[in-house]
């Protein structure tokens, strides 16, 4: 197991921001990316479609002989974790069950939101995870526009103040925790902060995920016993406006060599 | 042919636009239209893989026994007309090479914009199609925000005039026309007026190519003997958020019968 990689997949480039916590945490870590840019975004497709998409994701993966899976969308985590399970028999690592993990470290809180894609949203994965005796979610918000908005770059921007404002102004105070159910929304936290009022905790699940996944390779004596591990960077698009969108999950000088499969033929 | 349906293919359902100005000019033809709901939007990805999806959609209109395709969509007409010509002999009729073609019916224009997706202003389409003696192309922008601000309703709205300005209003009163070429822009016609300035003519080109496609029909007799057309429609993927996005281009109380359908499997 120690030799084989991590396998990651997402909708897009939105997981990039779960990669880079994983490299952090397990630097010695081969693992293999795959962002389905080709069909991007899942958030505002059919549970069916989801499912479809990321059973293709998943095998994929599986083709390439990684030792775990980590379900870097939420989408994916909300709409198709089920049936992926089903497929393989791998440990799954996913977005999801990780922002559980994630509010139950938290103290003092009690009344929580979600806000994630309208796909996410409308699954209510959330209300069928969390402890109901300790927990109590107040509100789900489908939150559409955010991932656009992200994907070009409209960070701390008025746009996006207003959008956020839109969403979610009226629950302003009404919570102590939100759960950001999508990837883009951590890229714009400062905007949903604005709307949600400062005193807000905003769980994004990359760290504890991260974490989890490190526990697990370490209990288990799968870790890598290398000092650098390698990134294998598959997408199944390549677009003129790419660079750009990667540059704001990994920074603006981050180097990717890409390389470009298909997943539907 | 005369009893043959008319095809018509879009990346998802911004085409329903052009699919209404073809059943007021032509309500006598039997449509059947496909949206590739699954894998909408093109305007965001590669040529190679916009040619891929415009190909899978002519296709499945072949199929389907059509008697001439409609491109309702810019961004295939602008990626993928050229490779669609090769694979077939049906004639076509698509949304760029209409919006040339009711360009020239203008009196007094010289100074042009074109506004649209990033891959169809990145395939420069318009430049080669129009004639450099009568007009001059002062600018080419892509709007990417637009698509998704019209798919969530964001009509006559703050936000949508924001981001219209901060993509147009530099090139304000600098056109007498702009091709809006996108099937989303017309629907936020005021937004885009309010920053280019009032006087600009804003060109849609779904009128000119329902008028084309009539003229073209009943010249070669091929024009259907009936009174009322039926409409066969196809999408690739149902969501939760699908009447509400069919509505903005249709209108709240419209009511389309759908059928599911894959090109990819």
């Amino acid at each position: 197991m120690n030799r084989k990689p991590i396998g990651i997949f997402d909708s897009g480039l939105g997981g990039l921001s779960v990669l880079k916590k994983i490299q952090q945490q397990l630097p010695g870590e081969d693992i293999v990316y795959l962002g389905d840019t080709a069909r991007v975004p899942y958030g505002t497709r059919s549970k069916k479609t989801i499912e479809r998409f990321s059973i293709q994701c998943a095998r994929f993966l599986v083709d390439k002989g990684v030792k775990c899976i980590v379900i870097a969308c939420n989408t994916s985590s909300s709409n198709a974790l089920e049936i992926i399970k089903k497929q393989t028999s791998l440990p799954i690592f996913d977005v999801v069950n990780s922002s559980i993990e994630a509010l139950k470290e938290l103290k003092s809180v009690k009344n929580i939101g979600v806000i994630g894609t309208s796909a996410t949203v409308n699954s209510h994965i959330h209300r069928k995870l969390i402890n109901f005796r300790k927990f109590k979610i107040v509100f789900e918000i489908p939150c559409p526009l955010f991932v656009p908005l992200v994907e070009n770059g409209e960070i701390e921007s008025k746009i996006t103040d207003l959008v956020a404002h839109k969403y979610l102004s009226k629950k302003r105070d009404k919570v102590q925790a939100v759960i950001m159910a999508c990837t883009h929304f951590p890229i714009i936290k400062k905007s949903i902060k604005k709307a949600l009022g400062e005193k807000v905790t905003l769980i994004d699940p990359a760290e504890k995920l991260s974490l989890s996944l490190k526990e697990y390779l370490l209990k288990n004596n799968f870790e890598s016993d290398r000092n650098n591990g390698k990134l294998t960077f598959y997408v199944t698009d390549i677009s003129s406006t790419f660079k750009d969108t990667a540059s704001v999950f990994l920074g603006k000088h981050s180097q990717l060599k890409i390389r470009k499969t298909s997943l539907d033929n």
